[in-house]
């Protein structure tokens, strides 16, 4: 299959005005661009399709939810990254299909073609099957579902402030989080401490502090992905902000109402969905077998074990690790696997055999509220203040770009000892 | 009338659990704002409705709708900077009209007694009877408008170098600014030179450099409001970043395909609109005589002649100066007027004597690019670099919040040296 690939990649070549193999990556997350980076400057031509013109930093989306940080902090042009590479274009388009058989990839009224594809167009939220849910639910996937959250948030206690009827304020003044993940967590948190700290002195007939969040969670502890120990100091954290956990709760039904469990009905006029993810559907139009959540069998090579030419990886991409357990939908893995499937196209182009891909894992961590967290380092697992001064400084040196990280920093700094938050702006449609 | 207004509240009073009188401002513009903070701490009890939950410092907008600023560098809740005076609150509402005899306002559902009022609702772009072109040429008055205009900049330049049509392309990358005043001339330096210098890296088919920008100007001379010499280092400056002025040019037509003249038709796919004013079409339920642009006549002490509680500043006010000119809708004259406003409304409350209002001009600027601007402060007069280095100065000493200083204060000088605009986001919805 790689053989007859490369055949047919020399036989267009040689009709082709440029003589370097074409690779078209398909998002630009952290596992696109690591692929794209290590493709700079190489002897292909690199072609970056994005439906956005920016990379978002997704691990700090909930703090543009949260009225933490502004857009532009965590998210960078696409273009102005990987502007320095002469080899790579980046076009902003929205990829609706592929014809395998002629190689290219289908952008509305766009055709690109490729000799080597890969696909890294991450995952979306899933709501099981009820998508009617999401108008009541929104999930935290883009720039444009952080801002329509924190435009639910803040509106919530501007309306609570100017309704007269106690029922109706209570209801203003309960959010709901579904989901016990890092996003669930970390939201739940935030929130918390938005309404406790950042808000008290606004309002002159609510109290913020007698806004109630409740974090559902279907499984039987907090960030299954962590160590049980950290899990509960998880909640024992969450609990110190006053969020109220309720642990193997399955959610029936959600509307503008609230939220139905077996243990009753929850009213609450801003609820937060961090339950589930399912891969972009995008794949599905690639050949190959899907797992439960619409992720593609990948072989250890990264590519499609029925098209050799396609590298799939980050969160479309269904991998087994060390373990034999799926590897999960964490930026670490994109990016290794981004820079991986990179070498292999390269290998492949120069004639070297292909390396199967091992995944080197460094550790999770998730942060609650504004000076707490849980790490587990393998090395060592910690939880608390040193905990999130690790959690700062790793996602700063993470942060793209140097001005990023610069303002991050001070925002960051400013907040902790003024406890404000300085994005706090209802932007967007009113309701 | 005012002794009769002071009866009313008087009686009122006697009724009512808070012993003093209501004060209610509509708008935390400039100008609202100013208002508010003098009426901090005052035995008056205060309440600020606006529409939005934020003040935008709107002097900086067009660096907002340029990508050099995010929305959060230029605005602030209104809560955040009122929150410190606990005679004052603030109601996020829309006002719709007011009941006069029962001295009320109405928001919606909601109605607040007021024995003083303030109104201080601005002005909003105006089409000069052809609403219909707002949709072909948007203007720039809230977050929202930026957003927007920021969304079509830049995806102009997105569709272009996908674009294989020479004759689009170009259409695509023309720009149409309509309006000499400060708004258009900033926007027009701005965005030549996001297209000369910050984006010339970024594309693989378009060369940014190609893309025209047309500033049309009905009037014999830019910056009208300037000395005439500003006015040609104003068009020279412009000269130089490549911007086309067309002077005493009239729009006939704007439609989806740019824009038509009496000297012919501009094809053009941006077009931004910068040029007229009308008051706030809320002043038009109250008693009283407007001038063309909707605003009305209000007394030498800021209140309406025929109801003295009733204060009007501002963009909607029609103020004369001391050269019996109109005075101008400048954010100096909002405040002043606020001010001024305020200490009325008390001097009344305690029978002191109404003072008239007299203006303090200190000057005007206007930036053009990144390191350009003119600035007449009266005793002098002077345009290019020293220009803009007072302007820069200016403008973060009169930004609301220290934090807000210091991070636009970082972003300019990190843009200044490395030419990027770091907000460059498309976001909202697609097209």
């Amino acid at each position: 299959m790689q053989a007859a690939t490369t055949a047919v990649r020399i036989t267009e070549m040689s009709a082709e005005p440029s003589p370097n193999p074409r690779v078209v990556i398909i998002g630009a997350g952290f596992g696109g661009l690591a692929a794209a980076k290590a493709l700079g400057g190489q002897p292909v031509q690199v072609t970056v399709l994005d439906r956005e013109n920016h990379h978002l930093f997704q691990p700090l989306l909930y703090q543009v939810a949260t009225a933490g940080l502004s857009p532009a902090n965590i998210a960078q042009p696409v273009r102005g990254i990987l502007g320095r590479h002469a080899n790579i274009e980046v076009l902003m388009a929205d990829v609706t299909g592929f014809d395998l058989a002629k190689k290219f990839v289908i952008a509305g009224r766009h055709r690109v073609p490729f000799d080597f594809l890969i696909v890294a167009t991450g995952a979306r939220h899933s709501y099981f099957g009820r998508p009617e849910w999401e108008a009541f639910a929104p999930g935290l996937k883009t720039l444009e579902d952080a801002l329509e959250i924190r435009r639910r948030l803040l509106l919530a206690f501007e309306k609570a402030e100017v309704e007269t009827d106690p029922v109706e304020r209570e209801r203003l003044l309960t959010f709901v989080i579904v989901g016990g993940g890092p996003t669930g967590v970390e939201m739940a948190g935030a929130i918390s401490e938005i309404a406790r700290e950042t808000m008290v002195r606004d309002f002159r007939h609510i109290d913020p502090r007698e806004a109630q969040v409740i974090l559902i969670d279907a499984s039987d502890r907090l960030l299954p992905a962590f160590d049980t120990g950290l899990s509960h100091k998880a909640e024992d954290q969450l609990g110190h902000l006053k969020v109220s956990v309720k642990q193997g709760v399955r959610v029936q039904d959600v509307t503008a109402e609230g939220v139905s469990t077996p243990e009753g009905f929850i009213h609450a006029r801003t609820v937060i969905w961090a339950a589930g993810n399912e891969a972009s559907p995008l794949v599905k139009a690639l050949p190959g077998s899907f797992d439960r959540s619409g992720r593609i069998h990948v072989t250890e090579m990264l590519n499609l074990p029925e098209a050799a030419c396609i590298y799939v990886i980050g969160d479309t991409a269904f991998c087994l690790g060390k373990d034999n357990q799926p590897l999960p939908g964490v930026s670490p893995v994109a990016m290794q696997q981004g820079r991986h499937a990179a070498h292999n196209i390269l290998a492949l182009i120069e004639g070297r055999p292909l390396k199967k891909f091992s995944y080197s894992d460094r550790g999770s961590m998730a942060t609650i509220g504004r000076h707490r967290a849980v790490a587990d380092l393998h090395f060592a697992k910690f939880s608390g203040f040193p905990a999130w001064l690790t959690w700062v400084f790793v996602h700063l040196i993470f942060l793209m770009s140097f001005r990023n990280r610069v303002s991050v920093f001070l925002i960051w700094v400013w907040s902790y000892f003024t406890r404000t938050q300085g994005a706090r702006l209802i932007t967007g449609k009113k309701s």
